[in-house]
């Protein structure tokens, strides 16, 4: 509620997404009075609810059943907090929307088995489409965050470090904005042509809305944000603006140590940040985000005219127009 | 593979059980190799795989497609081995069937990641049955195994301890015994009153199996079970020998400091255990597990006779016959 985005687009589904919130709310009568609070806690800390917005959208345009969309929605938006549960856990993030987290609060065990109950809860939801097809999809989309995950904890690289970049941001974030698309269009009456149109629209969004994340790690305001500018890079994760600086500056002298993930170059990290930051690598990563937004948007021309339409058209902009 | 029970209730599904170790070994082609070499350790490791021979022969004898259960079947087991992987590392596990637990050998994080792509995995196979009534209730019981625990963290009481103690195993165990025997009969052709039946059935061999471990816990070899004698009372887990115990013995002197659940009763530890122990609440306690197996036999007889029904009345023997 709190987070939401207040923009013209999310108007047209406002009272699907109170319904879309009241059914993350649902749940079975025996729960643990205390899952029931922090559950409740992490529904009502929010966050943008750009996932169901899209969902919603994407079903509602193509006369997907309103209370199966629905179903949908929740279960997206209960998947994508279910990581977030087991992420803070895993990064020891004590805040997130500027809410301590349950493992601020919790045992690392108790904060284990909620992030674990929410998963069920929407592997639930998703159960309740009753869409074969979409639980299968459901269920592979949850294997491939998660092997996402692990592939950046071991550091496991193909070798070509913009692949191994897009290859996360596909498994970490894209891959839940393709089953909210594609699972809307599963749900609706249309063509296999349309569904796989609308599959490479969730892609496309999703990859230009993880860039743009990637980008405000760079440019945001530190004090908004939360975060050191720069994070990812002093993590170890190469994003976009960092990959795309050192091709354009193949003799930057911090680029070996840097691409090569070795330590020891601690002094250097502050400098090469500042260079990242202030290069032309950031508006052609913008570039790179908003040729797939153009792309995505392309897509909705073969898909039915009508509010809805535009508003996921407004939809794709709004997540290159965040403010950089 | 190992470990497998040795009896002639499983020679019947010898062949079908390859082919479920099989279906979990199969992994999408881009997982990350290092979570390859850890699931294929954790199937290795084996385990009695009870739960699929449950699953393959209460399916074969309702006459229930051969691939659908083996998927079914497939599901189970990956949905009980990513529990004992988020257990073990709750607990601080370092051994489990004689091998060092994942999280004796990871981080706490890839232990967690490891465990969600093993749920994630289960969801898809569970999927793979192409039953929708199936899906929607392994998910939900996926959210009661999981409430169980976290009940069980929490100390959550209704204030009567037997009845938590049925509820925590039905969560804990007998909850997953039941997608195994119901589960199979949503696969096969045969009307809601035989699935009622083998749904209760899975319940009232998932009930006794836990009974009877709860026993092993108080009775059997110490160096046998790997940990000492009465672990569960040590770590204030009121089990039946102990409810039963304190039924039957009102006046212990214990009794109002264990069931309290307080702790500075230490030094009374040791002897009480040696009291349920050498006590006859064991054998009353057997005498209630062997009282839930005489009524899942007695279902048995509504079934299709034949030596697929022969072996799950053994099956079902089996567990209340394991040495105590």
């Amino acid at each position: 509620m709190m987070e939401r985005i207040i923009a013209p687009f999310t108007e047209l589904v406002l009272r699907d997404l109170d319904k879309v919130e009241e059914r993350m709310r649902e749940l079975p009568p025996d729960v643990d009075p205390n899952l029931k609070v922090a559950i409740k806690q992490l529904i009502n800390s929010g966050g943008k609810r750009l996932r169901p917005t899209l969902t919603l959208l994407s079903g509602e345009m193509l006369g997907a059943d309103p209370e199966r969309i629905i179903n949908l929605a929740a279960a997206i938006e209960m998947l994508h907090t279910a990581t977030l549960v087991h992420d803070d856990l895993i990064d020891g993030a004590l805040l997130r929307r500027g809410n301590p987290t349950l493992n601020a609060q919790w045992s690392a065990g108790a904060t284990v088995l909620s992030g674990d109950f929410i998963f069920a809860r929407a592997a639930y939801l998703a159960a309740e489409t009753r869409s074969l097809e979409l639980m299968r999809i459901f269920a592979e989309k949850l294997m491939v965050m998660v092997n996402g995950e692990i592939a950046q904890l071991f550091g496991t690289s193909t070798g070509n470090i913009r692949k191994d970049y897009f290859n996360r941001i596909y498994e970490k974030t894209a891959s839940l904005f393709e089953v909210a698309t594609h699972g809307a269009s599963l749900l609706s009456k249309c063509d296999d042509e349309i569904r796989h149109e609308m599959k490479v629209f969730g892609y496309e969004v999703g990859i230009a809305f993880q860039i743009i994340d990637d980008i405000l790690d760079f440019t945001g305001d530190q004090e908004k944000v939360g975060k050191p500018v720069g994070s990812d890079l002093r993590q170890g994760l190469l994003t976009l603006p960092a990959i795309r600086y050192f091709e354009i500056h193949p003799d930057d002298p911090a680029k070996d140590k840097i691409l090569n993930g070795g330590s020891g170059w601690d002094n250097e990290l502050e400098p090469v940040i500042h260079r990242i930051r202030n290069s032309e690598a950031i508006q052609e990563s913008f570039e790179e985000a908003r040729d797939f937004i153009s792309s995505a948007q392309n897509r909705l021309s073969r898909m039915p005219s009508g509010e809805k339409r535009d508003a996921l058209f407004d939809l794709a902009d709004y997540t290159v127009q965040r403010p950089l």
